[in-house]
């Protein structure tokens, strides 16, 4: 990563100011650790690589995600999409405007070709992340309107119903996505409207979500965020450190689905709202009980501290296992799940009010994974049917996408120029 | 301002880090005023004093905003939560928990006294504004439900309808109002969501409304921000330095109204739909034109910089006066209401979709005044009419609130120990 960024001269600066504090961060110190990085530094992510960025990247602190529904039945127009959003997130990583006239250095006659809200803001840790949904390969009446279906992975398959699932269409699906995290929010927001804008009439945006601070660390030298239960979650959750781990749970291998989605993941979204009013009523014990850990530091009720792996096995009064057998920790965990793991990366989010005087908020769930229905799937059975945690959480959105794999250079480190080639090409 | 916080041991180094940022923000290098401050700064805003903080403190980089209903007819229930209010909030802007026991230091069958979600983060320059909305003193029935009418501010009535309005009463009006700020929007979150729950069976939230990015500058030490129109927005706004001018157009003083609202002010808030997809296809030049600044700079379309005082008396082709008759510049001067200034403190939102493909997206207006009737009212009565840029904008929610005065410490500063003294004692 570097701190550098050509917004604006007055960028510069701001990659200092940013690179001082990330140094500070990556350094480990306890002080720091606990520290977001700052809201407006000038680390630049790169965009180009074998995978996409933006699933192994250190987690930012904001997302604004969304998902569009294709809105032509031209496989070239959603082709030349996918060229034009390459070009427009490649250069708006780097804390540029989306296209080279930008907000105000193009015909005075013509709209400008950047909408300007992020014009004096830099890189901010941008990164993009696309997939694309089930419904590309095949629409709601069956169509294949691209003509792709046999390029569809055997794995894209709509998620099938959990129980207590209470899903909202309009915040479910979709044919495309955009996953945008960044440091300051309003530099995400920039990016998907501007891609929105370049995609205006080729795509419509369907929904979309704010998320106001992380959930999961994605790196060994992040500490652990909380949850709106108050908890430390993701504690256990894959690292960018884990490569072996990465490649067996992650990203797509050669030989496991079509061609083309080899480097890349599949993403499930899940928007999931906490009922926090009646969590808020739960005694601390019921807490720490429906958890399987301590809210102070994390700590497995198994004893420890927050790293240490919990022991299901230890048993206090009365022979009840200490971490409760219907607790999350033990559910999620990948002992209960043949030693799978997902890689997650979600955001709590809160969009006002629900017309009955309590927040609508919770958790905006966001997993990568190599086999969804492998890993997600089997995981969610077990937790929708049997998680304590059930009881004060209800999912409102759901959405699964095949996230393409990375793009290069001009040099071509990839061989692919264009987000989605190999799909469309 | 001071960079200590207690919420634990980490932040002591958070609020190092935090302060070196600021030092260099307050220099006012070009290079840092272009910055907005870290997201998670240890900085701690004084809660006590003879106004309230969260109006001229330099505005923080998100909003959490909260309107409750008061479900009780009980003027003692009301006065235990303005106390109860007090302490906490007073707690929670040094970056304490939101009570003593706080989320893990209670008895473990109670449920716990503070949410957790903020635990491991510093204060971020935390302010919580409260405020009383005219519904308050008579509620929809007329009725004076908690024995204040002969308390009632005489400015403090309904907003009267504006052309354009298209007010939906789910996001206007409230007995009560706080505006929490910070640089860590989970930091706000937290502080809202802990005073509902103080609050439970006395207020009901009634809309709340995040907002992702400021677009004002409250202080000459900031740059001024961009709204979502891509404009610097704001540049003439009154500044916190700006002694004299606060005490006249901000500040209620002594005779101007009830005794009680010495030291307090008004607050408009105004949720304003920006149709930003058709806003985006339109030049440059009608752009600038509709503002009366240009992109780039923000100077006045009469020339010179950012800072330079419109010239609207100059002509240009065909003698049309280069800053247009309609543009919102000129419209929203001060020498179109006959001096007359306010503070503006308003925040970038979206909500998500709107069902038809487009962002629900705009500006969430803040603005403090003395005197609603004679500031805000005449201002947004011109503008409604004859501002060029109402074609872009639809407002959908409107509150107007009386900000109770600052509250002492137990030296007492002030004389008032609680929020709501002098209105309910």
């Amino acid at each position: 990563m570097s701190g550098f960024s050509r917004r604006s001269l007055l960028v510069g600066g701001a990659g200092a100011v940013g690179a001082g504090a990330v140094g500070a961060f990556v350094a480990g110190r306890a002080t720091a650790a606990d520290v977001p990085a700052p809201a407006a530094s000038g680390r630049v992510v790169p965009f180009f690589g074998r995978h996409q960025a933006g699933i192994v990247t250190p987690a930012q602190d904001r997302l604004y995600f969304a998902a569009f529904d294709v809105i032509t039945d031209d496989r070239d127009e959603l082709r030349e999409l996918l060229a034009a959003w390459t070009l427009a997130a490649e250069r708006m990583t780097r804390g540029l405007e989306a296209a080279p006239d930008g907000a105000v250095g193009g015909p005075y006659v013509a709209p400008p070709a950047d909408t300007g809200e992020a014009l004096d803001l830099p890189a901010a840790s941008l990164t993009l992340t696309f997939g694309v949904g089930p419904s590309l390969f095949a629409d709601a009446a069956g169509r294949d309107r691209f003509g792709i279906s046999d390029r569809r992975p055997a794995a894209l398959v709509h998620l099938p119903h959990f129980a207590g699932d209470n899903l909202d269409a309009g915040r479910s699906g979709g044919d495309l996505c955009v996953q945008a995290c960044a440091d300051d929010p309003q530099v995400a927001f920039h990016a998907v409207r501007n891609l929105a804008r370049i995609g205006f009439g080729v795509v419509s945006l369907r929904w979309s979500q704010l998320g106001f601070g992380r959930t999961s660390s994605t790196s060994t030298a992040q500490s652990t965020p909380r949850n709106l239960f108050g908890f430390k979650d993701g504690t256990a959750n894959l690292k960018a450190e884990e490569t072996d781990e990465l490649n067996r749970h992650v990203w797509v291998q050669p030989g496991d689905d079509v061609d083309w989605m080899t480097g890349g993941s599949y993403l499930v979204a899940r928007r999931i709202n906490m009922h926090i009013e009646t969590w808020d009523r739960t005694s601390l014990g019921e807490q720490e009980n429906i958890v399987g850990r301590t809210k102070g530091t994390g700590a497995p009720m198994s004893g420890g501290t927050e790293f240490t792996e919990p022991d299901f096995a230890l048993t206090g009064t009365g022979d009840a296992p200490l971490v409760a057998l219907g607790s999350h920790v033990r559910l999620a965990h990948p002992t209960s799940h043949g030693g799978v793991r997902i890689l997650r990366r979600g955001y709590n989010f809160t969009d006002g009010s629900d017309g009955l005087g309590r927040l609508d908020a919770g958790l905006f769930f966001i997993a990568y994974m190599r086999d969804p229905g492998n890993q997600f799937v089997p995981m969610q059975r077990l937790l929708s049917a049997g998680d304590l945690m059930m009881e004060y959480l209800e999912h409102t959105g759901s959405a699964l996408f095949a996230v393409l794999p990375g793009v290069g250079d001009a040099g071509g480190e990839t061989g692919r120029a264009s987000l989605g080639d190999g799909l469309l090409a």
